[in-house]
């Protein structure tokens, strides 16, 4: 059973408190073999991947075998399920259209000092997607992590997929085809990130890693990070649904049952003013759980994790949403727009009854990849600037280095540099 | 004597390899250490953090004094020699005139289909700002790690600086109050990041920690990165002067040498098409190094880390500066503008004879805290949007659920998630 707070109860701060802090995910340590792995392929290349992939994914490889070639890809494209492909084509052109609105401006101005000052957006030069193999290989992932690259204008976008005894799933090549990944090669886990940012013969390095992973490609982007860029560290994935009374408890069942199945460490919670739907949607949760073809893992989610909290109203739950920063929030609610105003942290937002959150995970637009773990509350999700960098651009004239030239040697000399201070001095003949 | 290659040369590819692999940093393997210091600020909170300053900093705190009062700080300002304070003050009204230009906009729009997607900013809500203490302690840093997290809005910045002995650089609490810092804590090392990440019963937790520190900083921001937000790790600094026959050698060299004086490791680069130049600013380095405060250290940088880089043309020399992708680039040329519209890696470009990089330390504008150690291929320098997260919106009306929930229910159905599909056919009655 999940745990059921009321925010009135005297013991609500405690058994809040305690959600919050409840540990969903076993951290394995696996730091150790990882760096073995990573110093591995640095050193040895394509021979080491090709020994690691034989090892964990039991697949005998060659550097010319390596990557997935361009007929493997035709093929795998021509033997989707045309229903699938037809949704996928739908997913990119919505997430495309939604991403390409992210694309920032860049900036240049000249003030009364004389000083040119601006930035410039750049595509960054290359990235590296990793797709997990097995049943976490989601083409709907490789969609949300290409697309924002290519709007970026990413010129090389390559990915890797491990494909344990030659499987892999034909509709994640189609989506790499759609979305416009340049390069695929079938490697995974930890050895696959050390390839991407050392690079091997055939494969030549990136600049950046993004994309999803179990506990050893976790642990190898945390020790490639600096080397290369990577994207955040993805945790178990959470909902919180906010709703009132007139919300449909089927709806909302479906809709925590949607999160809980993803994974037995996914959370969902429901906060609502109104005990009726507490207990509607407690119910409908039940008989929705036995027709479920992934009903051990979400019944295991929802038992462990789950939670029911009463508040006095939506308003007073606010607070309590900030404090958990969801990542996916929904808010079932007439007075949803004001109550989404009013909410500092959480990844994405589904806002009314018509807005369930798998509709955000497939064809809204947004990208999926949002801020788990409460760390909406300091980063935003996957999208066109993770795949940019900025270059601040500054120009003095001889008079705007007059102007301002005096104050820098000011600082300089107070700072004890100077060599910083003389470099303006020098030019100003002071 | 500093490197000196010549693009023109058969073995310079080689050479220029060396060059950029260069390791400058020693990384002292302080992990273990700082892992026990995070878990015993946890467990005992301000008890640990007095314990750890009396130990390290030789300083007798409680918790009433962990706090740097209103009064200490006035009195720093009030004893700061106004020189200092108007160029501070110049500084921060500069930095703060480009930093809002940065913040970003909300979005929100509705396509064909009937669907409302866009997003909304919103500031982190606490931000503790790290400020190393001793010769490092720098007042310049102060305002660029602070004025763009209050541009953003951050309701409260805290900053901690060690006080080894009791002594702080008044112009330290001068340029914290100068930019709005809401709370100063008397604290440094792995401690003072523990403390800011996991709170004590005087300091409560902020969501994300920035600024520089030694390596038990770094490795401390390393450890608490997920349960806080962290910004990039800093490493040693660098320049890079692209110069034609025209540049100025003692101005070259005074810019080549206020890099190299803050750090043995930092590094100095000048890539020029003239080997008069070339020469002209080997002699001139010598002969400023010789009236310089810093002199061992700008020394030992220039002759360990130092290269002079010989190109048939300025243009020929931007796939180098790419590679290198420095944190600052000078390019001292007529034709300033036209390169560094051809350059895609660099944390920031000064442009002319008159845009000294220290001026960029300073008083430009632009924010001084940028990638280090090539990480400019995919980092960006601190900026407002560092201190501001994106949360997504969606809203579908029940006619755009209709129009796009089938793809969604086919992608759920293919991707094996039968909650998610259910979550969106439920709604339709399909």
């Amino acid at each position: 059973m999940p745990v059921r707070l009321d925010a009135r109860a005297d013991d609500f701060e405690t058994a809040f408190r305690a959600l919050l802090s409840a540990k969903r995910e076993v951290s394995e340590d696996v730091d150790a073999i990882v760096r073995d792995i990573i110093a591995d392929v640095a050193a040895r290349g394509d021979e080491a991947l090709i020994d690691y992939t034989a090892r964990f994914d039991n697949q005998t490889l060659t550097p010319e075998t390596l990557r997935i070639s361009p007929a493997e890809i035709e093929a795998a494209v021509a033997a989707a399920p045309q229903e699938a492909l037809e949704a996928l084509k739908l997913a990119k052109a919505r997430i495309e259209a939604y991403h390409v609105r992210q694309k920032p401006q860049d900036e240049s101005f000249t003030d009364e000092a004389g000083v040119t000052a601006g930035w410039r957006w750049t595509a960054i030069e290359s990235v590296g997607l990793y797709v997990p193999g097995g049943t976490a290989s989601y083409p709907s992932s490789v969609l949300m992590n290409a697309v924002p690259a290519r709007v970026a204008g990413v010129p090389r976008i390559v990915m890797v997929v491990p494909t344990p005894g030659g499987v892999i799933n034909p509709l994640v090549l189609a989506a790499a085809h759609i979305a416009g990944v340049d390069e695929i090669y079938r490697v995974g886990g930890a050895q696959a990130v050390a390839a991407l940012a050392h690079g091997t013969a055939t494969i030549a390095p990136v600049a950046k890693i993004v994309g999803p992973g179990n506990a050893y490609v976790a642990a190898a982007k945390r020790r490639v990070f600096g080397l290369v860029g990577i994207d955040m560290i993805a945790g178990p994935s959470e909902v919180l649904i906010l709703a009132d009374g007139e919300a449909n408890p089927e709806w909302v069942a479906a809709d925590l049952l949607a999160q809980a199945e993803h994974d037995t460490a996914a959370q969902s919670i429901l906060i609502t003013n109104s005990e009726a739907l507490a207990d509607a949607v407690a119910t409908a949760v039940e008989g929705q759980l036995l027709t479920l073809p992934r009903q051990d893992i979400a019944r295991k989610s929802w038992d462990d994790f789950g939670a029911i909290i009463l508040t006095p109203s939506l308003e007073a739950a606010i607070p309590l949403v900030d404090r958990i920063a969801p990542e996916h929030l929904e808010i079932e609610s007439p007075q949803a727009d004001a109550l989404a105003a009013q909410v500092r942290n959480a990844g994405a937002i589904f806002l009314g009854q018509y807005t369930p959150e798998a509709i955000g995970d497939y064809v809204g637009g947004p990208n999926h990849v949002l801020p788990t773990a409460r760390s909406a509350r300091f980063a935003s999700g996957l999208g066109v600037l993770d795949f940019l960098k900025r270059t601040s651009i500054l120009r003095c004239s001889v008079e705007a280095l007059r102007a301002i030239g005096p104050a820098a040697v000011t600082l300089g000399e107070t700072e004890g540099l100077q060599a910083h201070a003389r470099s303006v001095s020098i030019r100003l003949n002071i």
